[in-house]
C-alpha cells in the first residue's frame, strides 16, 4: 500500500505544506487526501482520519503518524538512503534544533502573518515588538546554518533537507507581506521558491476555490 | 568531556523536565547547569549558552543542540542501545506524534495551569472550553497508548520511554490543580509520580529559593 498524507487548503495549510514539500522534493510516491479546512464538516473529516484532528497525517500500511516533525522523523527512518536530515551530526543536531524551534515556536509572527499563498504580496501593519523578535531569530538562523554547513548548496543545509520543509511557509510570510529581511536570508528564500515543488504547492493553492476570511489580512 | 544539561528553576521549568529526566531515567551522565529564569540577567546567561535563549539546552563535545525535542533525538541517535523511543515502529510512530503534539500544543493548559512543582495540591478556576479540550485530548491518548502498547508496564509504552519524558510536567499539572481525569490517567500519574528522577526533580524545586509570581496562581 502505497503512503497516504492528508492535508489541507493548500492555499492555507502551512502545516500540511512542510510533510508534502518534503515527500515530493525527496521523490517518495504518495496518495494526497485534500480536506478543505474550517468548513462545517473538516474536523469531523479529519477526525476519522487522525485523533488528533489535524493536518498533516500520513498513513502507511497500518501505522498512522501526525504532526510535521514526526512524520519528518518517521520518513527519516522509512527511507534511510534519502537525505531527509543532513549527513554530518553537527549539521543534523541543527536542523533539528531549528526544525523543533519553527515546529513550537514563532507564534507571534505566525498569528500576525498567517500563511497565504494566495495573496499579492504587499505590506501590511509593521510587526509587533514579538514578531520583530521572531522574524530577526529566524534570519539569524538561517545565516548561521548556511554559513556553517550551507558549503556550495542554495539551502540551509546546502542540500535539500527537511529543516528547509519545516521553514519554507515562512518564506511565504515573508513573501506575502513584504517583511524586511537580510540580502542572505532574500537569496535563501529565492531558492525555496525555486523549488519545482514549492512552485507545483503555489499554483494549486492560488487555483482553489476556498477564501478563508480569518486567514485574510 | 561528558555532556552538559542547560537547565531552568527545576520549580517552574516543564520544558528543562522533559529532557533531564530522560537523560536521569535512561542513566545517561551528564553536568548540569542550572540557570535561575525570569531574573534581570536570566536572558543573557541563556544566550550566552544557546542562540535560541531558552533551556533545555545540551552540549555535547562541540555539538549544541536545544529544544527538548530535538535532545531527545539526538540522545535516540547518540545511545543506539538505550530505548529512548519504543522498539516497535507502531509504537514508536504513535511515541512520536504524541510528543510532538506535547511539544507543539496543548497552549491553553499550559497557560491556564503553569508547571509549579513548589505547589500543594488545590483546585484553582475551572479549565475554559479550550483547557477542557487539550485534558480531554491528552487523558484519551494515554488511555489509547496504554491499551495498544502499554503490556505490562506502567508507562504509555510499557517501559519508560521518551513520550513520558515529554509528558510528566503535565502529570505536575494534573495533580497541583487537581484536574479532573479518568482513573487510568490517575494510574499512569502515579507510576510517573513514583519515578526517583520524578520525586528528585520535585524535592529540588521545592527546596529552590525562587518563586516567580507569574507562575503562581
Ligand atoms: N503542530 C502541528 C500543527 C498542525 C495544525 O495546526 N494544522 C492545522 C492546519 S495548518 C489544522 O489542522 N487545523 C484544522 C483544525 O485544527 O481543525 C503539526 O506540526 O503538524
Ligand atoms: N519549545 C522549547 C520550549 C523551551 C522554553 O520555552 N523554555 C522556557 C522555560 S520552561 C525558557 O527557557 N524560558 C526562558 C526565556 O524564554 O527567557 C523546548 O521544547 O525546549
Amino acid at each position: 500500500m502505497p503512503l497516504a498524507l492528508l492535508i489541507g487548503n493548500k492555499g492555507y495549510s502551512s502545516w500540511s505544506l512542510r510533510a508534502w514539500l518534503l515527500l515530493k522534493q525527496l521523490g517518495i510516491e504518495f496518495e494526497e487526501i485534500l480536506i478543505p479546512l474550517y468548513q462545517a464538516d473538516s474536523k469531523a473529516k479529519l477526525l476519522a482520519f487522525s485523533p488528533a484532528g489535524k493536518v498533516p497525517a500520513l498513513r502507511a500500511d497500518d501505522i498512522l503518524v501526525w504532526e510535521s516533525l514526526a512524520i519528518v522523523e518517521f520518513i527519516a527512518e522509512r527511507f534511510p538512503d534519502l537525505p531527509v536530515w543532513p549527513r554530518d551530526p553537527a549539521a543534523r543536531a541543527l536542523a533539528r534544533s531549528l526544525s523543533a524551534e519553527m515546529h513550537a515556536g514563532f507564534t507571534a509572527l505566525r498569528s500576525e502573518y498567517p500563511t497565504n499563498f494566495r495573496r499579492a504580496p504587499g505590506a501590511i501593519a509593521a510587526p509587533s515588538a514579538a514578531a520583530a523578535a521572531d522574524i530577526a531569530r529566524i534570519d539569524a538562523s538561517w545565516r548561521d546554518a548556511r554559513k556553517r554547513f550551507g558549503g556550495q548548496g542554495p539551502f540551509l543545509f546546502g542540500e535539500f533537507s527537511a529543516a528547509d520543509a519545516m521553514f519554507a511557509p515562512v518564506v511565504c510570510r515573508f513573501r506575502a507581506y513584504r517583511l524586511d529581511v537580510s540580502p542572505q536570508a532574500q537569496d535563501y528564500m529565492r531558492a525555496i521558491e525555486a523549488l519545482p515543488a514549492y512552485r507545483e504547492w503555489t499554483e494549486s493553492g492560488r487555483a482553489e476555490p476556498w477564501v478563508l476570511e480569518k486567514f485574510e489580512k
